[in-house]
């Protein structure tokens, strides 16, 4: 579609990730982990919004979405080794 | 990590998104898209970044992402169902 | 200038605000309070990166920024008749 | 008000900031333009937003918004003669 060049995908990242933002506007780190319980559908709603825009411009541009998240999580592993040790990286290669 | 609570990971998303976005600022369509092939492998990492805080969020928050964007891929294919049609959404079941 | 139109404003507008987020990103209510003050300089000049955006785009589109922040804060007083009262408004209006 | 912390006002700036840009999502240059004139009302009410929240943060930190819009500019100017030439910055310094 003609609009859905890379600039105004990424616009549009942007403005899911404020949408998913607002859910915790005004709320202290108690209020926000409450909240997420009990919003917890909706929020996935909002997650699910800014990656369908990631996924999409990803595509657009032919950028292999799933090896450029392993590349960064081997990145960060190697910047901070102690969480590699507690394999927390490794659960999302099985996404 | 005791800062890596639901709103803080969500800031992060913003905070990736924007760094995304800033790749496209003050370039017209047709700049945006020459640039992002000469600049693919710095997008695909902003990409990654947003991606890798979504990720990290969902799984803060016990949300299974791969379901969450297949429901949302659904209920968009059930609204646009000319995208339906051409076959978009297929691709991204498999992600 | 022909890339300063609305659009290309909004962005920056927004770009700016995150970088003024930025200094806050991770940080708990009360270090957010601590750092204000200690970054106080830097954390004006974010401001006012994002205020010159605001007044770029509203001279861009003909817009009395002056008498639409008045009118937001009469609309805002009228609703929150409480913070009138306080007469928190009152100093905006000498700005 | 407690939550009226500095984070929070950023959070609110950057959430203003976005509606704002929504008026522009998917609109090429010449739309955003002609949108711009159309719904100007609204546009006004959505930069007037982003104001207030500038304004309220500068005053929760004790900072003197002007004096820093005024340095900004001036530092542009420095930087960006040719802009001082043409005396665009003059009419700011009369906010």
């Amino acid at each position: 579609m003609q609009f859905h060049n890379p600039k105004n995908l990424a616009i549009s990242v942007v403005l899911e990730a404020t949408e998913l933002l607002e859910h915790f506007q005004w709320k202290s780190p108690e209020q926000s982990e409450a909240h997420a319980i009990k919003a917890r559908d909706e929020i996935a709603d909002e997650i699910a919004d800014v990656a369908v825009y990631l996924i999409e411009l990803a595509d657009n541009l032919g950028i292999d979405l799933e090896r450029a998240i392993l590349g960064k999580l081997e990145k960060n592993a190697a910047k901070y080794p102690i969480e590699k040790a507690k394999g927390s990286s490794k659960k999302y290669t099985e996404l």
